[in-house]
């Protein structure tokens, strides 16, 4: 059974539909960690992007592409989360209504940010209600497009764009990576990134990092066909809770990764401590787990120029709490 | 009386030095906050620069341009904060030694992040020392050279690496900037800044932003001569508390500065949480006196493009722990 293909074209596409919407978001190096790695690794700070998260990248892709009337129609997304800003905020930016539905018991910042972009929220019961049947069932009586937040050929291009500046800035500073860490959830950030790269810069290895205990993008990388993890809850790391991977992402990823780590909770606010304090860098421990990798040594950085998606920033004030606790 | 000038030809033999060392840091946009004041505001964001604030540049500069043998014997700063930490750390990366006269009671992050970079603490009592005479005494005794922390051209052609920076990354965004606002203690930072914007766009706006109670600059320049703070200590923003302006940078800003504006605790605070927030930068008070004179309404931006510096990220968390409270 076939899916729709990513193709660079589709990333350069994406690039020109986000131009002027979405930060081209910097590349920083941190001189204390190289000295400790003895590598060279550069974040890309996607935490610093509009919305707080690559999400953004996608979304607004997807709404770009879309027909007029359909998108005049409306969008409607599932997550509490970065994906919820994301769309949000694209639908916000074209004019067009945008639903979100929500659990009901979600963190008040990220729902106040959501309404805050003119979303209408739909609440949903976790425990009692299955979230994409509640979806449905508002498309079904009110219309609307519902933006998946990684299974779309569409949401993948728009994060591809991450690899696309990644290599335009490199090829700019004269230097050429040895790898790149990708955060990953349902692997649409891996998937466009992992294309942009086998096109652009095909000898840099592509490696997923992921919480433990819900590495079923690792795992079903090394069996070759797609697997769930067992629990849908109970990492730190709240932005790659997905249950399994996309399958269009997961298409691309076979071909285009060349590896998949794992990070504990500890390690994953170890790093968000030390963004925050060496690198005044405000990142969520989803968005942290590859510079985790690199600071517990589960990647190996010697002599070697690493980059290292940060991929969102939006983290409650008690966890980034938690986090600096633990270094003192 | 003449006092040493500042350059343009200083600036750029000073970006030679600092290059690889310095980061080029980058300029970062908050669509939020345009949309709010009904302009563009482009942060130029020292927070990320290495050791977390400007002070790196003008440290780093002036310690590459002492002759080697006077380098050797070793450098030495009075400080407590941002200026010791960039001291320590171009020393380090001489192998030199220095030696940084610090109060008995400064903030324990800051003097373990000065032992880290190798330097020797000598410790005195604000209250019944006076720190320059301990800095003078230790170097008749044990010799070096003092670095200080604005009254110096070489550590003022070192901060004006920031303006030749703007202007060259607004010249290939194709932005021509109205104004730019520049967080004053001592006046170094602006004083270099000033430089750089008076030869490469001389039709900016160039003003300062200083704690309210603490404006010893904007009054001095409003005199035409120098005067003195009636207190040393009592704002929130530790970082911008010089007693009174530098003679050789007060000699520049003279006649580049077109105006100071001045901004309260508690605007500062807000100014700190907005950029955690919004924009997911760790910034301390001192740091974002002109983000919170944007955010207050003290500077018309309104159709207007304006640069703000970041000056530095160097917060303590139980400061960030207020601001943050503040908003809730």
């Amino acid at each position: 059974m076939g899916v729709p293909p990513v193709t660079i074209d589709d990333i350069a596409d994406a690039a020109g539909r986000i131009a002027g919407q979405a930060a081209r978001t910097p590349l920083i190096g941190c001189p204390l960690l190289d000295d400790r790695v003895g590598g060279r690794i550069l974040f890309k700070c996607e935490n610093l992007q509009r919305t707080g998260s690559f999400k953004f990248r996608g979304a607004y892709n997807t709404l770009a592409a879309m027909p007029q009337d359909l998108r005049r129609r409306g969008v409607v997304a599932v997550s509490s989360g970065n994906h919820a800003q994301g769309v949000a905020e694209a639908a916000r930016l074209f004019g067009v209504p945008a639903t979100i539905v929500m659990p009901v018991d979600a963190p008040a910042t990220k729902r106040r940010r959501t309404v805050r972009s003119g979303a209408r929220i739909v609440d949903y019961d976790r425990v009692n209600e299955d979230r994409d049947k509640v979806a449905a069932q508002f498309i079904m009586r009110n219309g609307g497009t519902l933006v998946h937040p990684y299974n779309d050929p569409q949401v993948i291009a728009g994060q591809g764009t991450i690899g696309a500046e990644i290599i335009s800035a490199c090829t700019t500073l004269g230097l050429e990576p040895d790898a790149i860490l990708i955060p990953c959830g349902g692997g649409g950030l891996s998937a466009g990134i992992g294309v942009a790269f086998r096109e652009g810069m095909s000898d840099v290895a592509v490696s997923i990092v992921e919480p433990a205990g819900f590495d079923d993008y690792g795992r079903s990388l090394a069996l070759g066909e797609i697997v769930t993890n067992s629990s849908l809850a109970g990492s730190i790391c709240d932005a790659l809770l997905a249950p399994s991977p996309g399958a269009i992402g997961f298409a691309l990823n076979k071909g285009n990764l060349t590896g998949a780590l794992t990070v504990t909770d500890d390690e994953a606010l170890d790093a968000v401590a030390f963004a925050f304090r060496e690198m005044r860098l405000v990142v969520e421990p989803g968005g942290a787990v590859g510079m985790a990798a690199v600071l517990a040594g589960h990647f190996d950085c010697q002599d070697r120029v690493v980059i290292v998606v940060l991929s969102g920033g939006n983290i409650d004030d008690s966890v980034l709490r938690t986090a600096l606790e633990r270094g003192n």
